[in-house]
């Protein structure tokens, strides 16, 4: 790696020559500028600042996302792209596997490598941290998370109402005892599920917290529930799983045990991924408006990075679910 | 945002003294040395080159990928975010959308963040690229691409005779006219394939080049792609896709048609994604050991970056493929 030193012997000026250069900050005559951008470019030098950045009109966002398996995600980050290489951003993305320690070590990467602005679709985001990216004017967008005070723009959907919508289509279509599916309990989408589901369900006689079962999110996850829940309430009439991923994974466990969906036990999920239309039989859902969100988080972001301030603003912009009818709970 | 000049203001000292510092290129007394510390923390000022980015062992990798919506490459991108994981690396990822322009765009962006080493499972590296990265001492490994000359570390499967197996097995199960869904043929897996099955078939009295129809590598492209070959050739009686999406979208056109698999059309998909085993009627597939592959992939380029010269090495690392046999090619 060349240093700044090995640019001012190359060009034959001093270091504080090259130096006034870089950051502007000084006289350089022009034939000075021009031996110095000669030697730069024959050793390859690039001093990284933001300023230069900018000039070299290079912005690049980052997505942090929890898991670049579940196809929510990726669907997600194909928005950001998108909306990123129609402004002339670049768009890296951080698969965090929802841990926290690997969250902190992104975001730390993410600032000393000067990114531009970063979305947030992960959990673990802390008041410090995001102290520390306002203080270097880092702007933050945050997908799906609780609406506490946080000083950054939050983009999430109701989950809530979308979960009490789950089960009232399953109540109308005739179900009786329904069980919920859940996701990581430290994940405010999925408590927001769950409660939506809990405090819908509770005041019916046949409810019981058993019917609620661990999915962690995951495909695999979504069949061990199924198992433990055939288990536990023998006689369930409906599943809902509080994302799709989980929902396949449980259509794929009823599947191999010969019941069937949607005569036996119907099922819906939560997302609206692409694959919930592919699979047999095709999944209801609540659907959020995926692409949607991540074109308006990438925006959103975008605008905060080119505003004059460049910092995140304390805002909430809330989308609407709506309820997909497909197979899985078509019952006539 | 800071600059150098802010911070030898705030230290009291001259711009050359901090340059001398950041670049380690000459001697600063130990007081200075300790302002000048504490004005770049004050003002969250990072000269970002290398040798302090080592310094701080905040090492990191991208890994350029064509399409993060495919599961064959999130699946990779997890191994290889596990791997770095372990080291004490950080993992950014790229969607490149198999674009020429935008590989080069990424390429750049990575470059001027002073990236550690870059994984490419895309398509369009050239020469020149890969050369301006040695240049820059930024080793690359290369995932499923041509072996010429390039000087990169390439790793990747057999496609050829991997297609060749597919083709074999649904003979072997009675399969007597077998189409072909190919991918994108600019991309040299998807070539390889194609002639992997067109070199096997086309002795056969039933060939002809319309048995081949592209999917894109996408599962809509795969449903087309069957309404197409079905148009073209109502008495197909096996499918062998280039990869397992365009395959589960073939399943798909094939369940809404009303026709089965594998009874009057056998399916055989190549990749080996854990959505094969999901999905109904399960896929038939040629697996390449993804998860493997990227952490092969991860781990040489951390060796790559951790080694005294940090450039690539001319190697190919071919993997073996293998059958899986499943329930959309199990005839009794």
């Amino acid at each position: 790696m060349s240093t700044i030193k090995d640019v001012a012997q190359l060009a034959g000026v001093s270091v504080a020559t090259v130096s006034r250069m870089i950051n502007q900050n000084g006289y350089v005559s022009e034939g000075a500028q021009k031996r110095i951008a000669e030697a730069m470019t024959q050793l390859g030098y690039e001093p990284l600042n933001r300023r230069r950045l900018a000039d070299l009109s290079m912005p690049t966002i980052a997505l942090i996302l929890p898991d670049i398996t579940n196809p929510f995600f990726s669907e997600l980050a194909r928005a950001v792209e998108d909306v990123c290489q129609q402004r002339g951003y670049t768009a890296f993305f951080c698969n965090s596997d929802n841990q926290d320690y690997k969250e902190k070590s992104y975001l730390e990467a993410l600032r000393k490598r000067r990114i531009d602005g970063i979305i947030y679709a992960s959990n673990y985001l802390t008041q410090d941290e995001l102290d520390k990216l306002e203080r270097e004017k880092i702007p933050v967008v945050v997908l799906d998370r609780t609406s506490d005070e946080q000083k950054c723009t939050l983009i999430r959907c109701n989950n809530y109402a979308g979960a009490q919508m789950a089960v009232k289509h399953l109540l109308d279509i005739g179900c009786r005892k329904i069980a919920h599916i859940y996701g990581p309990q430290e994940i405010v989408t999925a408590q927001e599920r769950l409660n939506g589901y809990e405090d819908f369900v509770k005041s019916f006689s046949w409810y019981t917290p058993s019917l609620m079962a661990p999915g962690h999110f995951q495909l695999d996850g979504g069949m061990q529930a199924v198992e433990t829940l055939l288990l536990r309430h023998p006689d369930i009439d409906g599943i809902f799983a509080g994302n799709d991923f989980m929902a396949i994974g449980a259509l794929k466990a009823l599947h191999r045990r010969g019941i069937r969906v949607p005569e036996n036990i119907a099922v819906c999920g939560f997302d609206g991924i692409k694959l919930a239309e592919i699979i047999e039989p095709e999944l209801t859902t609540i659907a959020q408006p995926i692409y949607k969100m991540g074109e308006q988080a990438a925006r959103t972001i975008i605008q905060q990075v080119e505003s004059a301030e460049a910092r995140s603003q304390s805002e909430v912009i809330e989308i609407n679910v709506s309820l997909i009818t497909r197979d899985s709970t078509r019952r006539d």
